[in-house]
């Protein structure tokens, strides 16, 4: 085992809370009062919809603030945001790029890097990685996934592009995620896997694996106990 | 201003000390007693006419390291080394993976982190950037550069394939180099200049930028004081 590779969304960084915290500190002071929670998890639910579009060709891929931007237009008309002008829907979007680490994530980074390469194999673009990295002190030693790919997982091709990035073999690779089905796609790719229980994520957050995976962790720290780092 | 981006080779590390080193701690040992830093000159010299195969579409992209075992066959014959064995002439190609910063880099690149995003704009891949990274503590936001692009610089599509993978506009973003050709190339396409001189980086090593730019620095501190960062 040579590298790591992260799911970020859920698995590194808490979104739910976080998006409800972006959208309360934007639209609170224009007058609005949702249920900031719901308002995450609907903004979250579109996610897959949109995805399958790009993954199933008949839309071309995008970066994922772009995605995002098309989530919330889905969105907009059930939480009366229609009146939001551009700056504000921009900064929203952008929100996905404030997000905060679960706490045991920054303790054990450090841990984790070094014995392995570390890089998140995320859906999420490039800048939002970086910008994720900088707020929370994740040092990549690169930004896989899916802007390197040219698609989103769970297609093979962005766990295979992010392998061949760091020229090794998937074998060599092991996916560390809260989501089984991003494990089940990584383990057919031929990469080895880690499951991180996270009842927290939302009301689906997996408290553990629904499929056989290399490694079920309760924790990044029990993670890297297990790897003995 | 926001991000710098940085050519590595030569700029940054010192390609010519470095390969010679590798060269003579892999080769002494099998009996070879070559001009060390003339091996290293020589192999350097295939650079840009194999690159140019790339950049010229007669034959498809690949990753530096590839090119590298290319440049080194060429000029195997002429050093006696025909008869090296598959595992020396691999790991002669992971010397590029293994050269040291020059000591002004290395003072300067948290100073530099503290206000921009930082991104190697380098022709080389990934693997090799962040096997860099990690011997010298590069803490990049994102590898960028030449295989994200899928084409090698001075092609516009290198510096604009990063601009776009953080987002940015060409303006927002400086090319920091110390050859004059890519910083040329970087202005063509819109972003702002900054040369490091590198006088010592070989008999060809500029002293100061053959172009205008928006900075000429005499190294890595002397920039960081021209950026008041």
């Amino acid at each position: 085992m040579k590298a790591l590779f992260f799911d970020v969304f859920g698995t590194m960084v808490d979104w739910r809370r976080g998006i409800a915290r972006e959208a309360q500190s934007l639209l609170a002071p224009q007058g609005y009062a949702l249920d900031w929670i719901a308002f995450s998890d609907a903004w979250r639910a579109e996610y897959q919809p949109a995805m399958e579009e790009v993954r199933s060709g008949r839309v071309p891929f995008v970066r994922l603030d772009v995605i995002h931007r098309r989530m919330l237009e889905r969105i907009r008309p059930r939480f009366g945001l229609e009146r939001l002008d551009e700056a504000t829907l921009a900064d929203l979007v952008l929100g996905w790029h404030r997000l905060d680490a679960w706490e045991d994530v920054t303790r054990a980074f450090p841990r984790l890097r070094r014995r392995f390469l570390m890089a998140p194999v995320s859906n999420g673009n490039i800048a939002l990685m970086a910008d994720l990295a900088r707020r929370n002190d994740f040092r990549w030693d690169a930004i896989l996934g899916s802007e390197i790919a040219g698609d989103f997982k769970p297609k093979p091709r962005v766990y295979l592009a992010s392998v061949e990035a760091f020229m090794l073999a998937p074998g060599d690779c092991t996916m560390v995620a809260a989501h089984s089905s991003d494990l089940a796609a990584a383990a057919a790719a031929g990469l080895r896997t880690a499951h991180v229980a996270r009842p927290e994520e939302s009301p689906k957050g997996e408290a553990a694996p629904s499929i056989p995976v290399d490694f079920a962790a309760r924790s990044f720290d029990d993670l890297a106990d297990q790897l003995g780092v």
